[in-house]
């Protein structure tokens, strides 16, 4: 028996994550096909996108002349196409969170890639899923790790252990307070966005996916260990209540969590993925991490326990700040000053509904951007 | 609603494992009790076991008088009593072999740390496994870990990765040829009994676990990988066909196996076995392989490829072999050469019946016996 075709709507699909989507849909002509894209700033990417894979249905940021067979739309068109079985949701930022939600509506798969919708609105995400019985697959490494160990069981998980590469600077701390756009960009492992490789570098990835992970698998965030593994090849653990402790492994490469995501609960033999060679590998390491170092990450897992609004500042702050270091207009600490003083300056709301989280969203991008025009 | 307790008969009760499956029982006493307890040479032991653990049933290699309400029996009575809902099957050597297939042919849950059985006779047991749907649980740290791995897994396994941690010889080449029974007896991460021991200082015990784990999965030796990891901590991996690959770990402890096979398809809450410390880890390392350090994996190895009653003959041979060592007849590179020398003088049978195998054990008995008398 030959299994149907998955039809695919890619959100962020000239992004990084939504570019290596594509090479994996590429790779399997006759398991996947796109219905729907939705592109961002890079324009001429996303007509080459359109003339290759031919979807019916386009959303781009900017203008764009169309050919005659296919269909100017916004997000949330594309995600409730009924031709739509899956929604990979790989935007970044708060863009993904209302086309998330609607997809979940239509009762579509999703393929989650952006870490703000369930940090952002995890609790209105997850109700929404398990009503409709939709399933999240996580696109992260992380994440994908986590859900591939729980395959099959059924028993209580007693902790998860996410694995951080550290970023550039973990070896360096004395540059720390002088690192470059140059610098942070640079990161040791992984092939990612310019966000999320600055993420990456103060550690706020991290807590962002802690909190993900948390609402994901119903984990307190008080049972999610995080760990320095430099090498990024164990991609995340899970204990289980007999103390026996499953991992996924794989040479860090995107596309491995993309594909289980969007083949699952098949497995695609895919020769273009590389190999491990554990003679080759020689040594896997783990080391305490310093939370001192990453102010970032305290502050998100400071968030994430508070709750309510506070995630939602979190990454609001946190786009604002990053967006800044990368024009160069803050210096590297600063990132994690800017963040500390936003959320130190709201007043949460518990249990929001999605219009708090946005107005939440929108007052803490003004606060932060604020607290540089006035120093400037 | 609260589980049934689980009867067990347990095969071996006072060797190695079979105090720790009584460990473990002990831990549960509302999961699991006692039906039969089939002991060894220890007969003080055996009497405390009856006494703690009340079986209906008792067989003794020695002589013993046992309580009124306590019943002689053979290992066939012990595994095939209509009340017995799973046998673990703890002994060592091809005393197993019989008493595992009346088990399956009674319908009887196997767990199996008896690694002969599976070697001599793996195609009549797992032909006789999938005819009565009997669940065959490995209790073999390595054999528990790619189980553990391929739960809810449905797709093509392209390798399995069994970790070895080279016994107490693996970075002293030099002392190969003069090692002492005593050293030979010190096993740098695992507490096991004398045969087993020598055997992981030969990897002759990583021979028989490949050879074991190809009938168990159903795949061929040429899919099985084997790779030093001195640690003992990841006890083995599978790589599916999309190149993620998966691994169970734990602290070096048999508990953890034999509980999880007893519990099966539960995970039970143990507070007696120790938890994983990643940031006092440190460091997993691997390292290749070197087979001509290690004579014994090689030929067991090319003994499981050659099939027919070769494996029978490797498993008495190394028993023999091992037998003379711990008695100082023949020094530590002779338990290979007797090995080879018994394999050469075989001539195989192919799709041996069972009488074929025994026969070949007996054969190679003699035969590994007689090279020492001769030369002695």
């Amino acid at each position: 028996m030959s299994n149907p075709i998955k039809k695919l709507a890619i959100l962020g699909s000239t992004g990084s994550i939504g570019q290596q989507v594509l090479d994996i849909v590429r790779d399997f002509p006759d398991r996947f096909t796109i219905i729907g894209l939705a592109g961002g700033k890079n324009t001429s990417l996303l007509i080459e996108q359109i003339s290759q894979f031919k979807p019916e249905l386009v959303y781009s940021y900017h203008k764009l002349n169309l050919p005659d067979n296919v269909k100017l739309s916004s997000m949330e068109e594309i995600v409730t196409h009924p031709e739509v079985d899956m929604v990979v949701v790989a935007t970044s930022g708060k863009v993904g969170l209302a086309p998330t939600l609607a997809a979940i509506q239509s009762g579509k798969k999703i393929a989650l890639a952006n870490k703000e919708v369930l940090v952002m609105a995890g609790e209105i995400i997850m109700t929404e899923a398990k009503l409709r019985k939709v399933q999240i697959l996580p696109v992260d490494s992380e994440h994908s790790a986590i859900y591939q160990c729980l395959r099959g069981e059924a028993g209580e998980i007693t902790r998860l252990i996410l694995t951080a590469s550290g970023g550039p600077f973990y070896h360096q701390p004395e540059i720390l307070a002088k690192v470059t756009v140059d610098d942070a960009l640079q990161h040791p492992t992984w092939k990612m966005g310019k966000k999320v490789t600055i993420d990456s570098a103060t550690l706020m990835n991290k807590g962002l996916e802690a909190i993900e992970a948390s609402w994901l698998f119903s984990i307190p965030l008080n049972k999610i260990e995080i760990v320095i593994h430099p090498q990024s090849v164990i991609h995340s653990l899970v204990e289980f209540v007999d103390g026996s402790i499953k991992a996924q492994l794989s040479m860090p490469d995107m596309r491995f969590a993309i594909q289980y995501a969007l083949a699952y609960p098949e497995r695609l033999a895919n020769k273009k993925l590389p190999r491990l060679n554990f003679a080759q590998l020689n040594s896997l390491t783990f080391e305490t991490l310093n939370y001192s170092m990453f102010p970032c990450l305290q502050l998100a897992l400071d968030a994430g326990k508070q709750g309510g609004t506070y995630p939602a500042v979190l990454c609001a702050a946190d786009e604002i700040a990053v967006q800044l270091f990368l024009e160069q207009r803050i210096d590297f600490p600063q990132i994690a000053e800017i963040i500390y003083k936003t959320i130190s300056a709201h007043h949460g709301i518990g249990n929001p509904t999605m219009d708090d989280i946005l107005a939440a969203d929108k007052w803490a991008r003004d606060t932060a951007s604020n607290l540089v025009k006035v120093n400037s």
